[in-house]
């Protein structure tokens, strides 16, 4: 049976050691008076939430999963009371902005959060996901009355929101999205009102028992919108209509939920709008501008999840490992003659390399993904405009690498667990082929990984002449300068390699993309993946000159062992994918016959 | 909705030009009558059975599952009917011996129906799937009695068979088995029977209600057995006594089945034996050398089950791929100003890499894994005792290599061709996502991918010194030798470095075995992946080689457009493993801390 503990410590590591973010925060008037004690409190009573009221629902969540009946949803057992506790906890607001009621703490200790509760529990996280990017898409782009009317519900948890994008047709590309708004003729509204008439699909939380109302944001055209993806406009669309004189029931109705692998407990809804009343969020045609604000959010959350299920995974795996006896180790008594017995399979060195693949993906994606994280913090609070500037570029490139990496870790670490545990990881009780089925659709929703790939060199890296990229590695090449030991130093040389290497893959593609326009979606998801293993070995390379002081402590001990682990075994993937995007440009692709 | 077809040409292809089958055939008694006509016609006619009888049960099967109640096992609408046709239409003695009832078709026949059944319903597939290796373990081993009452009914499919070896202490390691075995004092029957008392888990087929009668074969240990895995002693042990003078009930139940996360028409069985009457198979003590025969044969099948699994998940990515209208493909008529429509995925570079991926894994496995079967059936019935001898050794080498990589290719083209699905691909009408679910677990059971590294690596290269590996490596630059022009010399040349570097790896680890005896199990796994892209390089390059003079008609221009994806492409995953190996044998591994 799984039992998830919060890597606290872990997380204070990186907030504290290798972020260094208690010092950024003093000189940030919007969290000056946020230290490391505080924010080890948030984490510690987040951790006992995720461990003692989400994951035991877990099991019991995916097992029951959400029901559909009479044109309503309903949750597994315990998931409202949970909800309850949490919006009691004052959880929903915990970086929205004290003045709509929020904690105004910053986004790197929400996405740790998210991390717990993605582990704990991802189907339960999938409702109130949304909220805090709705809250801000509503924050951003919202007239003064609809924040008046939902922006304080949505950040007490009084109000779930959902994001209606998707529709049969349209998934990856949100140009051929159908849905009509026309102006309303009610008078009865404060402003211009619209009504919303289309079938939007994938609907996470388009229903459910757990608030009263839902604030749906859908992508819908209005009559005079030009064809493709500027035709859109954002409309903010409630479940009830609270603001009518007597609340009534909007025009919008769950017409059922899918059967899907996973979140079982998190019902995909299938959304009919007949002529619903909505207002619009941001300007006409601009609404995937508006949308795009939640989307990132989305985005990093997702990230997260990624992260969420590959620290369950690991924790898993270890102590299945550390319990299981089976065979013996070379080297382990019995091979000295003693009688027969087995060891435990934590010893056998196929499991040890499982292992720890496992703690540097983990541990790697939390250094990289709280890095992003306080990124949009130092973005949107530093003092001085360069760092926020050079902030705000940063995590535009990190997102979508996170997004596309973290999910893909989340999925093979959830295999690779399961592959430790053997027979039984392929059993439910155990929970790790849940995390490998949950983990699955991180990979898939809030734009494929393939989207990601090409937003991030397509769009951020060959469009932008690859100038983000470099102040990316410039940021890299900083850490390699900081060595401090022939080991390090080392280390250093590794790194100033791979950022080599990097640099010059990029200005390929870049000299190369107008001759052979094909190139860069040929080569997007191996040239992301090159990214993240430079990420991960900037990641490593800086915990490793932080512990290695430090290592006659236990915790900075393991972690200078995972470090060089990760030197000596896991550099070759960054090779492996530098190969791959060579190919891609030394060779065309065929088209594929479909019969 | 998923479509299966079998690959009836492909099929072909391998087995009549690039095995060159029916030759081989020609020379051999056993299969001297049997042509390409006739075996293509056998396989017409599973390929209609596989997609008119077991596909279309195969998603009502997985929402309905195996289900336990009042000790009995019923399994899921159709199964039973479906099953009375399978045996009616002599499909369960499609390999066995003529004077068994059998066809005495060659294993190769064998395999591609059994890629069929796994690719059009691997849960049904697995009630029949081990009676195979039954028969043939009874043939080799069981007394004249024990077959004169069992054999024909496992060949004619009146009884079926389950494989009793897994105990929850003792899975990956045999030699922990505890089920007793004691002479019994009965004499009803023709010969010494004994008492099996113990309990078994992860029993497929442990029960059902497909035949009245189903033969167990059971590990368990006799009052004076040594320890370890040298003590244990193979049982028949039969669910109804039919020996007997009147037909009754053996003591062993069914506790319950598992609650898993595929194959969940398959029961996954607790077997409680209490005391229950069996007949020894083979020698006291050597009861494990007996069950390897059953072993071996399982360990081919879900190789198999890996290519059914590819091959059925390429079909559902190209099917869909096709028809998926979504986003411009670079070049296509949009950019050159027309309105915004969208292009069928199918020409999307990202795609175009998937889709050109799986259908390299599904070919290249199809000759790998139909060599492996021919092997056996030259080292069975070839005339020359060279032939025979160095066909079985090749078997034997390539038995562990196709389990661990064809599975892994199942369940990571599963995972792919849910990428090209995408959030349809995660629901369940779509058939991917079971795909993914069924696939996984082929990597686990019958030896985990991890036991196949292990037995590929230490016990058939290092323990060998490498003879039957350089063999192995001899036949592959057989095929480099045969160039017939300047691109398949480019080919060959690549071919003969992938051996010369194979070579030298071997070399190396079984010098350094000695000084470093934990080396081997460290690279065991990354040494296993490089021979196996080896043998899928050498595949590709007969494959093209045959091919390439023919490439004005269809099937051959596509077949040489994949295998210049795959030199152009996949060549570097070989360099990786490589790299991998190398790393392995420069570090130790650390040991990981529990805490």
């Amino acid at each position: 049976m799984r039992t998830y503990t919060a890597p606290l410590r872990d997380m204070s590591f990186v907030i504290d050691e290798w972020l260094g973010a208690p010092s950024d925060w003093a000189s940030m008037p919007k969290f000056s008076e946020l230290d490391a004690g505080t924010a080890a409190q948030v984490l510690e009573e987040a951790a006992r939430f995720a461990r003692g009221r989400l994951a035991p629902l877990n099991a019991s969540g995916d097992l029951e999963g959400a029901r559909f009946s009479d044109g309503a949803v309903r949750m597994p057992e315990g998931f409202a009371a949970a909800y309850r506790d949490y919006a009691a906890g004052g959880w929903p607001g915990l970086a929205a902005e004290p003045e709509e009621g929020g904690q105004g703490l910053p986004q790197l200790l929400n996405v740790a959060w998210i991390e717990m509760l993605a582990a704990a529990n991802h189907a339960w996280l999938m409702s109130p996901g949304l909220s805090h990017g709705a809250a801000e898409c509503l924050r951003e782009h919202g007239s003064p009355w609809l924040k008046a009317q939902y922006l304080d519900k949505l950040v007490s948890g009084e109000c779930l929101s959902s994001m209606c994008l998707t529709e049969a047709q349209a998934g990856s590309d949100l140009g051929l999205i159908a849905a009509k708004a026309v102006p309303a003729d009610t008078r009865q509204e404060a402003e211009p009102a619209y009504r919303i008439t289309g079938t939007k699909i994938f609907i996470t939380g388009g229903d459910h028992d757990l608030t009263p109302n839902i604030v749906h944001l859908v992508l819908a055209r209005l009559p005079d919108a030009p064809a493709g993806s500027r035709g859109l406009s954002l409309f903010l669309v409630p479940k009830r209509r609270e603001s009518a004189a007597q609340p009534e029931m909007n025009a919008v109705t769950c017409q059922g939920i899918e059967k899907k692998m996973g979140p079982k407990a998190s019902p995909t809804c299938t959304m009919q709008f007949d002529g619903a009343l909505g207002w619009m969020v941001g300007q006409p045609h601009r609404g995937l501008q508006a949308m795009f604000v939640m989307m990132n959010a989305a985005r990093l959350q997702v990230a997260m999840q990624g992260l969420g299920h590959a620290e369950s995974a690991t924790q898993c795996a270890i102590a299945y490992a550390a319990d299981r006896r089976q065979s013996r180790a070379v080297g382990s008594a019995a091979h000295a003659g003693q009688p027969s017995r087995a060891d435990a399979i934590i010893l056998l060195p196929a499991i040890r390399r499982a292992l720890l693949d496992l703690h540097c993906v983990a541990e790697g994606a939390r250094m990289v993904g709280y890095w992003l994280a306080h990124c949009l913090d130092l973005a949107a609070a530093a003092p001085e405009s360069g760092r926020r500037e050079e902030a705000a570029l940063l995590a535009s490139l990190l997102t979508p690498v996170a997004k596309a990496s973290f999910t893909e870790a989340g999925f093979q670490s959830a295999s690779k667990a399961m592959q430790v545990l053997g027979g039984y990881g392929y059993m439910h009780e155990f929970g790790v082929e849940q995390t490998l089925r949950d983990s699955r659709v991180s990979m898939i929703y809030e734009g494929t990984n393939e989207v990601q790939a090409v937003d991030f060199v397509v769009r951020k890296t060959i469009a932008d002449s690859g100038k983000g990229l470099n102040r990316l590695l410039d940021v890299v090449r900083k850490e390699a300068e900081a060595a401090t030991c022939d080991e390090t130093r080392r280390v250093a040389q590794q790194l100033l390699r791979l950022c080599d290497q990097t640099a010059a893959a990029a200005a390929a593609l870049i000299a190369e993309s107008e001759p052979d326009p094909e190139l860069s979606y040929r080569v997007a998801g191996d040239f992301l993946a090159m990214v993240d293993i430079l990420l991960h070995t900037f990641a490593w390379a800086r915990a490793f000159r932080i512990a290695r002081p430090l290592a006659d402590s236990p915790f900075y001990a393991r972690k200078c062992e995972t470090a060089r682990y990760f030197f000596a075994y896991r550099l070759g993937d960054f090779d492996y994918r530098r190969s791959l995007v060579e190919r891609g440009r030394a060779n065309v692709l065929p088209h594929v016959n479909p019969a």
